[in-house]
């Protein structure tokens, strides 16, 4: 299978190309950094095959070329987006940009070039809804997103549903629930998973707020299961992509510092953040039944593994 | 003085902020990624004292908002944009969205906050122009610009032009000759001094194009005349910077081959390349005299430092 991989250099993107190239397809991947290896329009740039190109998705002309030059495409993952509450509201220009007018942009062309489209959305869509996260709760119960970022992601699943009625486009929706783990590179709008590991390691503080519980994903648990959908896909579907490893934040923090023996010191406690998703619990009954969802690795391991890549990856001294 | 560098992690701009820094200066950097240890603007993301910032130029909120949270700044210095000819060509949008709009954004706040800037240009303006390039040339011959990227650089030229007319701003414009060295990481599209060594380095191929002259500037030698302007700023001047070392293309090669005994076969000779100037020799003389422009790395010293650190930057063995 021919498949494209949007956001190919982010945490997701990454890990998703190699699993999907590891089963037998053939992956190109886009991003928008240069990188080397990658090969120019106008002037060739390197002699190894094509695999990666910089592109925009937020710039019509540069997916597009992807598409008729690189494509067709049997099936194209979109992972690529401007991701995280506080990041969607301090950089709202290159989020709108990225996230709307970028599926847009690809939602076009698949009307045109009839691929079939895996979307990535969030947890966040679900706001503040205090039960149990099915999904289907989206279509019964009214909920506000909170901030920008998710209400782009809302967004983008409506712009999804509006092209499958109008032009019978092929669309499987998943929302991922705080995939963590190797290969996150840290900045401050990373996972709190991500965040609290660099902290801790750097000797950095982090704020740890009192009560707030969160369905934590290793990163290998959901590429495995995003990447299932290449192989039983079912359009219109929506899926949530997360692990049932259901732990309040005081526990992250416990597992964190216990093992890089970080100072106690940088931990503060508080009561509450403002508008923000206090309980986030997933129903994944339907990613384990239709994409053969599984859990390997639990928290602890996961934290234990992404605290060890992260020494090797800032070469850091224990 | 308090200092603002816009492309503060690219090749001149990293540089340029430890410089500056070095002599005493309280100096701030934007860029358009986020790193560690930036400070958020709703949310704080660090402890550490606030330096850097993630700003896309281009964005006229997000340039304003440095300006007013991080300064007032006494000078700026404008590395901020996309760069080089293929690049140009290849990614237009983000081109013409960084070179152009980001300086006018950046003008309009001059204009308004009364700051001094300094605005990277390049040699690309003097198009293929066959003499030796004075600053004033630009002002007595008719020269058209050969690509895109050329014709950005000019056109920013005319906007500092128009506005010092119009508004009495003060400005120094800088015309960097082929700056290389230490710092320059790897894609397709960097200076040609780069890719020979990093394609030498990873047995990729080259082509060198025979009788083709460029003027090389090794990085730290083009810095501390940069930084210089901060000591000596003369509104309204225009500058060339850049090495009166002098060579040919196949040189360069020689150096590069030779020094890393990488196979000769991986050198293709051709004779000519569209739409690119062939001598490229500057006069630097009015940079020597008003900013003390001194050479003290040679090209085969420079080459042998970059190629040095390249191997340390990306693991490489010898």
């Amino acid at each position: 299978m021919r498949i494209l991989v949007t956001g190919s250099k982010g945490v997701v993107g990454q890990k998703l190309v190699q699993e999907l190239a590891e089963r037998g397809n053939s992956v190109f991947g886009v991003d928008i950094q240069h990188h080397p290896g990658e090969v120019g329009y106008i002037q060739r740039m390197s002699n190894e095959e094509w695999t990666y190109s910089r592109c925009d998705i937020g710039e019509y002309r540069q997916i597009e070329r992807v598409i008729k030059e690189a494509g067709p495409f049997d099936l194209v993952y979109n992972c690529a987006a401007e991701f995280g509450r506080w990041n969607g509201e301090d950089y709202f220009e290159q989020m709108w940009k990225s996230n709307l007018i970028g599926l847009k942009n690809i939602i076009r062309l698949q009307e045109d070039h009839k691929f079939k489209l895996v979307h990535f959305s969030s947890s966040e869509v679900y706001g503040d809804y205090d039960e149990e996260m099915l999904e289907s709760v989206m279509d019964t119960v009214e909920i506000k997103q909170m901030n920008d970022y998710a209400i782009s992601k809302w967004a983008n699943e409506m712009q999804i549903r509006n092209s499958i009625k109008l032009f019978d486009t092929e669309t499987v929706v998943v929302r991922l629930f705080n995939t963590y783990g190797q290969g996150e590179f840290y900045h401050p709008y990373r996972s709190v998973n991500c965040k609290f590991c660099y902290h801790a390691l750097h000797g950095l503080p982090i704020t740890v707020y009192k009560g707030y519980f969160r369905s934590s994903t290793y990163i290998d648990d959901c590429v495995r299961t995003v990447a299932n959908i290449s192989e039983n896909f079912i359009t219109g579907r929506v899926y949530n992509i997360g692990s049932n490893e259901f732990h309040d934040i005081e526990t992250l923090a416990d597992i964190i510092w216990k093992y890089t023996k970080a100072p106690q010191k940088l931990i503060e406690y508080k009561e509450a953040e403002v508008l923000t998703t206090k309980i986030k619990k997933l129903n994944n009954d339907l990613s384990i039944k239709e994409l053969n969802h599984k859990e390997t690795i639990s928290l602890e391991e996961g934290v234990k593994k992404t605290i060890d890549w992260m020494i090797d990856y800032y070469r850091l001294k224990r």
